[in-house]
């Protein structure tokens, strides 16, 4: 056989990985990789801490030089060279020197495309002004530092809650700037249920951040550089530089050009060889359309994890041997300030979305040990197929332990286990580490005992619903009268759970009654009680620690609506 | 129907969590739980921290009062009263009141043992002076504290390498104490493999920690308190105080002399619901033996989750439920100063041990991304099933992020999870949390490529019985010259892996190889290099980081051989 030779477009997560595992797959062949930027094989997942200087010194960013890169894997490295066209006829591509202009011609045997994904970049008034940044690559993340420190700029505007805006918000607040923060979406952190996300936006308010909701931009207003932002209400915000971070859609203007298989997803189509339409172009990265293995469906993962894997399956597939990525389940996580969020599988919008018929339990439990210094609160959400008790998604909200819990039901998703089986979770514990009953482990005891009709449950939402439609319900407090002085559900009366047994015939069996305390626990222990003594009863899940929330996201609702 | 009445027996994690889940359960039953010590539901894994002073006050201990637990759950609760005996005809039980001596009898129509453990405490000359410690209950743990206060003790010789002994040695270490540990064992923590512990070993030494292992403790000496420890060896070990962690076992008498089936593992003998071989009695916690849910096989777990999980199923069942336990895999955490070590189903000793075919696979990986500031590095190692790919068992040691991998690990073998799953796990990936490839992900990637053959590895072990055999291997340290230089394999030749191609010349292609780096990751590039251009080539698991440990491990072998 002749010699191999494979060629690969973009040399940031997919690409450098792919190029590494080619020559590892086939010491022989031969290598090119043309990457456009100045450099490949950045940590672009770190451009917001660079920002923040956490990541004081610039070099920590670049994990791979040019030169290194030949030097230990033997590739041939293209910086600064733009692949214009692939001609698939004649297996080639041309390219472009961005240094010289020149364009020229490269065949190949195999090609790998990993051009990645475009930030989304309205063409709005105003944009291309030189104080509205992106946070996508090296210089941009530079560019930012410097204006900020030359600039000696006090006001930011964050535009766009997800992952990246809310990174970049935490940083630049640790900058000392001013931050405000505007969401087109009526929440922070779309991937994640309302409720949950919440509790991220009130702990953003509490860092001093002015969240904006609801609200998209329309325009950037001034002459050399920006000064405002008018939003879509016709409000203005005012600021010394704004940054994008609304997200980014798969880069596949090569691969439609040349006429390979599009998705329904707008991502490049590859099978689980991450095999393009064309059996020598393979495709790796935020460019392709993937696999979201809760639900067989075709979905966009623009996310570093699955960037690499399928980098390493193209770049072994395309060196002749056989790899499969089979897909992933959108994992994803945030700290900003104190609190981190994180998501795993489906949210319960999504799994709604997707016509599924699922049920959810929200607990509250300490990251470790309660008797052990330093104890955090978790909140977990569950979203759970009905029938089946197979966990679709989960959803972590806290200040420490959310990453631990997260990779626990991601792997629980993959393994396609049921809340029985988290129930059951043997996990490590000693007092730093965790809790006898782990809040994984607990999050499926709840879970499971919603199924068996054990506890029968009432979200806040649905509360708050047949509140306001004038149901009737009795509404019973068992908490202490303290934290229930400082504020409850509408109506409730307040019997704190051990004096319940003594004080019952102040109830009526007759009334349908739902029954919470702060966290769900002690509810739990009143509405067994209640229930064996004839009561219809609910527990309200999360308890009064989530329920706050949810009435703020009703009330936005309503105004809204 | 009648109404029923539980009786159960211990109040500690497994009583007295089958004492709440009963009276959920059924709300009417008569509910009566009787306790030997003074106290209900204390947290006895949080002994070690009150000694050591970072659980400073002892009420932080103790979760639940007899008076809170009676006025939340309406148990009856009776401490400082021991059950003598069971008369199962009769479904009757004998109690002594510990405070005045009264015997009496109480009925039952379900009975729930949850006895615990008995401390393993040889009958040695010496061991019944009072400065002979055991860490089972808060007056031990108060004693200790007691006793290190007002008798200014500086010395103290730990007993047992176990989990417990490792947290008694930190605290006391960081009480300011010089400490001895014993083991009698050949290494400590002999749950993990030796190698792995051997880091350990390393951590308490550095801490100035004396660590003796493979010698057992023989009689103490000293005639109002122990002056000092006789060891079989006959060496002798002075102190202060004598702290003892030899183990524990199931606490079986009341069972045993009630005709109740005792298990080949001596535990009480159960079903999935926790049922004895009597069916109106049912057994929860350390007392019980459990299934391991890697092999199928009994086997005793006292641990806290596991003795949780029981005490729920069992009190559920005794109230009419029908709940199941299906068993656990011993996961278990240690911290000893500034190292933390970690395993979960199957140790390779224990699998080797069960007749399993397993391989072996150790990579090093930071906790979180290289480039974020903080960043430690963990050792893992899997254990994993020849043909089926499954994983069996995990063990990891390191500073950070050991709990997270840890209970990932012990999810995807609950899951029956194979290395290819762990490759394609798609965990919570930002730069403070993990990595774009998170070591658990490289673990698996790792154990992939051993499985495929597209890396061949040998184990240190291995390597040294084979360079001991002077079977004329070509070892080669791809490492850099100064890293080198500070300490290599013996008789390994240098050349760094970016040097690899330009000089293979150098080496013979006819020699059987060994390739190694520090951690495994560059050395894997360096044994595909080899194997493609025709050299018979295996890459040292583990690398240089592992390698040191497990000539230790060898070295004290061949000693004791």
């Amino acid at each position: 056989m002749s010699q191999r030779k494979i060629v690969i477009v973009g040399g940031v997560a997919g690409g450098a990985t792919a190029a590494a595992r080619a020559r590892r797959t086939d010491e022989h062949a031969e290598i090119v990789l043309f990457e456009k930027g100045p450099y490949i094989s950045f940590a672009n997942c770190g451009l917001p801490y660079y920002v923040g200087g956490e990541i004081g010194d610039r070099s920590a960013l670049l994990l791979q030089t040019p030169e290194s890169f030949r030097a230990r894997f033997g590739v041939d490295v293209r910086v600064n060279h733009e692949v214009l066209a692939i001609d698939r006829a004649a297996k080639a591509v041309a390219v472009r020197n961005l240094e010289t202009g020149a364009v020229s011609t490269e065949t190949y045997t195999a090609l790998i495309l990993a051009p990645g994904s475009i930030p989304i970049r309205p063409p709005l008034p105003g944009i291309d002004l030189p104080n509205v940044f992106m946070v996508r690559t090296v210089p941009d993340a530079v560019a930012i530092r410097a204006f900020v420190e030359e600039r000696q700029a006090s006001r930011a505007v964050v535009v766009g809650a997800g992952f990246i805006g809310l990174e970049m918000v935490e940083n630049l607040v640790n900058l000392g700037l001013g931050v405000t923060l505007v969401e087109k979406a009526d929440q922070v952190l779309p991937p994640l249920d309302p409720e949950m996300a919440a509790f991220v936006q009130s702990t953003l308010e509490q860092m001093g951040v002015e969240v904006i909701t609801g609200d998209g931009i329309a325009a950037f207003e001034g002459a050399e550089r920006a000064t405002a932002v008018r939003l879509e209400s016709g409000r203005t915000v005012e600021g010394d530089l704004f940054v994008l971070g609304l997200g980014v859609r798969p880069d596949t203007r090569l691969a439609r050009e040349a006429g390979l298989a599009i998705g329904p997803t707008g991502g490049i189509q590859v099978n689980e060889r991450m095999q393009t339409s064309d059996p020598a172009i393979y495709a790796a990265g935020d460019a392709v359309e993937t696999v979201h293995l809760v639900t067989g469906r075709p979905a966009l993962i623009p996310l570093a994890g699955p960037a690499n894997k399928q980098g390493r399956v193209a770049g072994a597939n395309a060196a002749g041997d056989s790899l499969t990525f089979p897909g992933a389940i959108g994992t994803a996580i945030v700290r900003a300030g104190s609190v981190v969020a994180a998501t795993t599988g489906l949210s319960e919008k999504a799994a709604r979305r997707e016509g599924l018929q699922v049920y959810t339990s929200y607990t509250l439990s300490g990251d470790h040990a309660d008797y052990y210094p330093g104890v955090h609160e978790l909140l977990t959400k569950l979203v759970v197929e009905e029938g089946t008790g197979r966990v679709l998604g989960a959803q972590v909200v806290g200040e420490a332990g959310v990453d631990k819990r997260t990779d626990v039901y991601a792997t629980a998703i993959l393994g396609g286990m049921t809340v029985e089986q988290l129930a059951n979770l043997d996990l490590a514990y000693a007092p730093p580490f965790g809790s006898a009953k782990d809040p994984a482990v607990v999050a499926g005891m709840v879970a499971q005992n919603i199924r068996r009709g054990t506890l029968r449950t009432i979200t806040p939402d649905r509360l708050l619903e047949r509140l306001e439609a004038g149901e009737g319900l009795q509404v019973v407090d068992v908490r202490n009268p303290y934290e229930f002085d400082m504020g409850a559900v509408p109506g409730a009366v307040n019997i704190p759970v051990d004096e319940l047994r003594r004080r019952i015939g102040e109830l009526d069996p007759a009334r349908e009654t739902v029954v919470y305390d702060r966290t769900g626990a002690t509810a739990y222990v009143a509405a067994r009680m209640l229930m064996q003594r004839g009561f219809s009863v609910s527990s309200l899940t999360g308890g009064y620690a989530l329920f706050p929330a949810a009435e703020a996201v009703r009330m936005q609702q309503l105004t809204q609506g």
